[in-house]
């Protein structure tokens, strides 16, 4: 394990779920009507970040069939409260299912266009490179630009390498499954994987907002390790082992989720 | 391993890609105003199938929002030819990027209703469940109805248990991706997965045809496993292990794929 380049430290708190208010960037398109041709909306912000290379503002594109699919928003209310600026305010983009960096802030500018955007934080930053390339020689355009996201759980209590008395404990977690995919089952394993146990499921708030999920599964004296995985409505489930995620850039590891209990 | 109950024994061929030519679904149900709370088509075929319980004719649904997106087609043309009754001639439903079962033969009805069909082929057929699920009690509506589907990828050549002369050898096969997700990346390995190369990627002919890819490996003399797995554009990778995705039925086995060939 190392730290990421120029990444803050991520865990598993990077993640929330909020109820948008704004106007569908689907409805907006319609009355622009895209030229033939036309297959990515662009985004940008006024901000420029130093960050970049060369400086520039931040920005961002998505396919237009994401844009026109209608839950793509431009949003000034979050949770019934106006937009604070912290949060993108006046008006943001939110992108339901891509990576956070698609949901530009303080929108400025949508382009229609035919390619995606060739801002430095789509086409050079936020990719997902092979585990052999060079970050100091890969450059615009190299590996996969990320967008929606795969299958992916947390366990949220209990905390890793947390002391419980032996016995009956509680495992809450979350899930989330990318594009309009939901989450089918959560899976809870003490035995490396050996044997798994189905979570219940909290609210199924919609496809784009993470379940919570809970169990109880009994602790021995001694070190246990809990592990929880999550399967999409694809039947796609998340990978085993973070080695085979590994990338240059440490993005997309959705590998199963691991905390370390010790009870005595 | 052991057969899969009630199936036939498919292996890497029951896959193909083909040309439709029909109309649109989504032209159809705009036509037919859907009302407000509707959320699945369903289909209907006059095939009575004894396999079923009670016997009944073959059928399922999809998702209003899938039916609505434009690439489910009523087809009646296949690669320009119009289509024979063994692929579903005179009109059959094509449903891109979700399991085979979904796209209905001989389509005699359509019903959009407020529910997933309750048919037996969607209601307790093609459904995964748990591992630990008892198939002689595990009744409608266990486990997960299959519909779109996991990234997923094969090897075509060399087949499996193929005897080649040591030193450089091709290696081809296809990958898929579910919904309207692409392949971003096929990998290969021949030393187990600890190290991989990526192969070359065929025509995108689009997000539900399959890809072909290409890439040269060296054999040594003797016994070698060579691996496959793909990435898709929301970089959900194919798990390692079948055995973590075993399953009463053997469905969405999407695990890396493997042949063994001899060199001498």
């Amino acid at each position: 394990m190392r730290d990421i380049p120029g990444e803050d430290p991520w865990g598993p708190g990077a993640i929330s779920t909020a109820e948008w208010t704004g106007v569908s960037l689907a409805e907006v398109l319609r009355t622009a009507r895209p030229r033939q041709g036309a297959s990515h909306v662009a985004f940008s912000a006024p901000d420029i970040s130093a960050d970049a290379d060369p400086p520039q503002p931040f920005g961002g594109s998505v396919p237009l069939r994401k844009a026109l699919a209608g839950e793509v928003l431009l949003a000034w209310i979050m949770n019934g409260q106006p937009l604070p600026p912290v949060h993108g305010g006046p008006v943001r983009v939110v992108v339901p299912g891509y990576i956070g960096a698609r949901s530009i802030k303080w929108i400025e500018q949508i382009t229609v266009q035919d390619h995606p955007s060739d801002n430095y934080f789509q086409a050079t930053a936020y990719r997902l490179l092979p585990a052999d390339a060079d970050l100091r020689t890969a450059g615009p355009g190299a590996g996969l630009s990320l967008s929606s996201v795969a299958v992916n759980a947390d366990i949220l209590r209990p905390c890793d390498g947390a002391a419980l008395a032996p016995g009956r404990a509680d495992v809450t977690g979350y899930a989330v499954a990318g594009d309009d995919r939901g989450i089918a089952r959560v899976d809870v394993s003490t035995d490396g994987g050996q044997t798994w146990h189905q979570a219940d499921l909290g609210e199924d708030a919609g496809p784009w907002a993470w379940r919570h999920w809970h169990t109880v599964i009994n602790v021995p004296p001694g070190r246990t390790e809990i592990i929880a995985r999550a399967w999409d409505t694809a039947a796609a489930v998340q990978p085993e082992s973070p080695a085979q995620l590994w990338n240059p850039k440490g993005y997309a590891n959705n590998s199963w989720a691991r905390v370390h209990v010790t009870a005595r």
